[in-house]
């Protein structure tokens, strides 16, 4: 017999309530409220069923129920099924290039709580990285932690992640190869629950498909332009991970092999003609100029100042040669551009437009749209606390039982 | 209430049952025959579960259970159930540069039949190629056509292809836009069944996932290298689709924007580096010198001819770019080189690698092997084969009834 099943699982009966659990939860986690006439009607399931579903997720603790509202349609008026944001959380945390943040978010994607501090950019150690978010953390919440309802952790951080382990692979602007973020995390902050760690455009684009621009869209595209440029990639209503989690790392698509280095060793990536210092080179200011020489480029930009238009026209041009490769590569619906991309969004679009038209194909192009990110700087944020959120939404009945019997206790 | 459901559905019993039959019919499907005893312990079905779904199966005609055998391990040796190949049948069509191909494929995978001719190369008419598919496809299997074995036709097609309804949207080695390829098919045909249509690419990296070098990966980027250069992409275990099933033209991902004018319109595609004319114009050959000119490329490089030999690692190099390009956006664990690219392997390898070391990311390079493909010519057709079949895959129950019942009688 073999070693490991090459058939998908059967469904039985427990896998059966499982999985309609987890239908039940995902749905008004992703959408919110919802009534159990909805439910009915939206899950295909009977009447009785949800009924069953609906009281176990309410015994439980994840669920309650408001008093029944009138819904503007005929017949009885339907009791209204929301998850208890305060009573199942997760603490998200955002290790970005120039600020650190940590939030504390509700089951439905309630953002309960949020604290961001900037961060002085360049290299810094693990150590006084975690120590900064333990303080984050412990500023967050009441006076207790880790808080009771807690039950995982989510983490974006601009750098290469394994998924599996949250290893970072490789974070060039923190200067980091190969901390394994996620175990030293837990130690850090001493808690037993569940620590997952993405990398921050593929974070953001989770969090602008789930709570953004993106909602409803199956096949979308979030390019992240901070200092780095990265990708987060969603292929038919799932976040793109590849066989490690590595996926989305857009940057470093040779777009121009004649052209200049890169930091990652490569020379000609897309980063190398998008990245901020791109602009900042193009527009006469020092490479290392940051989000304010940003700042001064986009004001030039409004005052008509030659040099910053042709700079962020330039920029709109190299933008679209790399994403009509991608558009050719995975023909989205949605193109979002996040980060700094969405700030200078206005002066790049026409440049970025054209090279679009001249080089992805018709029948691909025809079908995409490209618009700015609508979560801002969160995104990520709100990415990791989704990325926490998973497991219970997956299986929701994995979390009855004792801890969440005692998590409503305390809270109670 | 809304209008389409934002829910995923739930699963009721009659869903249940449907989702267990197409666990066995697809792990039969993939994996060839399985004892019931195997059956049991890689669905985690309990043995009268897989009894009672077997037995349907059996009396549909789907499947057939053989006299026990004993498979070296102890205890009462257990029926082999197998799918029935001659009594459900898929057509599957190749329309390639250089030829045409059909051939009957039974349920499991089973090639029963197959024929391939060569065409010339150049513009046909989509009337001359349905009379020849048409032809080819009445040589076919017994006398009566279509035969009533058949549940359904697929096509690869060496184009850009809406994969809804067939449409062939561009297919520039044929001189077809815009080619309702599906509808006209059946027309021709004069059948009911379904008719899907699909990219050559997609459907050869779809046949070597299934049958070939990438059984058991999850994550793999199949490169077809004919005339043109497409990709078949492989994420999560399912095939990348994009929005319309435009997804995997990696051909004409822009590697060299002040390089050839590629026959898409734009510049510096992939394809003009490292497809067919690329290669043919490098070794001082007309680039209309076509599958006999690479033979005699290979001729020359085999007897060391320098020319052969620069001109081959030339292309390796630009494939080495664009590998690095895409195991940096979709980290694969294993990249396919199929078409053309598995006759030259051998000279291309050494100057490919030493692009992928230099451009990939090192966390996803070492994770990815860059491997020939293992169905040469045929892989698009097989793929065809399984598109056809993905129906009675996803739900063999719907294929229960009067249609299977009457092509059972039919054959008896």
């Amino acid at each position: 017999l073999p070693q490991a099943s090459r058939l998908d699982p059967g469904l039985r009966s427990e896998t059966v309530r499982r999985a309609n659990l987890s239908v039940i939860v995902r749905g008004l986690h992703e959408h919110g409220p919802l009534s159990r006439s909805e439910l009915v009607s939206e899950t295909g399931l009977t009447r009785s069923a949800i009924r069953g579903l609906v009281g176990q997720l309410v015994d439980s603790g994840l669920a309650v129920e408001d008093r029944a509202v009138r819904l503007g349609t005929p017949g009885r008026p339907s009791p209204l099924v929301r998850l208890d944001a305060a009573a199942t959380t997760a603490l998200a945390f955002d290790i970005a290039v120039d600020s650190l943040a940590a939030a504390i978010v509700g089951l439905g994607g309630v953002v309960l709580e949020e604290v961001r501090i900037d961060r002085p950019r360049g290299h810094s150690s693990v150590e006084d990285v975690l120590a900064d978010l333990a303080q984050l953390a412990a500023g967050l919440g009441d006076t207790r932690f880790p808080d009771p309802t807690m039950i995982g952790i989510g983490v974006a951080v601009a750098g290469v992640v394994r998924r599996s382990d949250g290893l970072v692979a490789i974070a060039p602007n923190l200067g980091w190869t190969n901390v394994p973020l996620g175990a030293r995390l837990s130690v850090a902050l001493g808690v037993a629950v569940p620590v997952a760690v993405g990398n921050e455009a593929d974070l953001g684009g989770l969090a602008e498909h789930r709570r953004g621009v993106a909602v409803g869209v199956d096949d979308v595209l979030y390019v992240s332009g901070e200092v780095g440029v990265g990708g987060g990639l969603i292929v038919g209503g799932s976040p793109l991970e590849g066989a490690a989690g590595y996926g989305g790392e857009i940057g470093h698509m040779p777009v121009n092999p004649a052209g200049s280095s890169c930091r990652c060793g490569s020379t000609g990536c897309w980063e190398t003609e998008v990245g901020e210092e791109a602009l900042l080179t193009r527009s006469g200011r020092p490479r290392d100029a940051g989000r304010a020489g940003v700042d001064e480029i986009l004001c030039d930009a409004e005052a008509g100042v030659a040099q910053a238009l042709a700079a962020l026209a330039d920029v709109g041009s190299w933008l679209g040669v790399g994403l009509a490769g991608l558009v050719n590569i995975l023909n989205p619906r949605l193109v979002v551009l996040g980060g700094q991309f969405s700030r200078i969004f206005p002066f790049v679009r026409d440049s970025l437009q054209a090279e679009l038209e001249r080089r992805a194909l018709l029948a691909p192009r025809g079908l995409v749209r490209v618009v700015p990110a609508s979560l801002g700087i969160d995104a990520p944020l709100l990415g990791a606390a989704e990325l926490a959120f998973e497991p219970i939404l997956a299986d929701p009945a994995a979390w009855f039982g004792p801890r969440l019997g005692s998590a409503r206790l305390a809270t109670a």
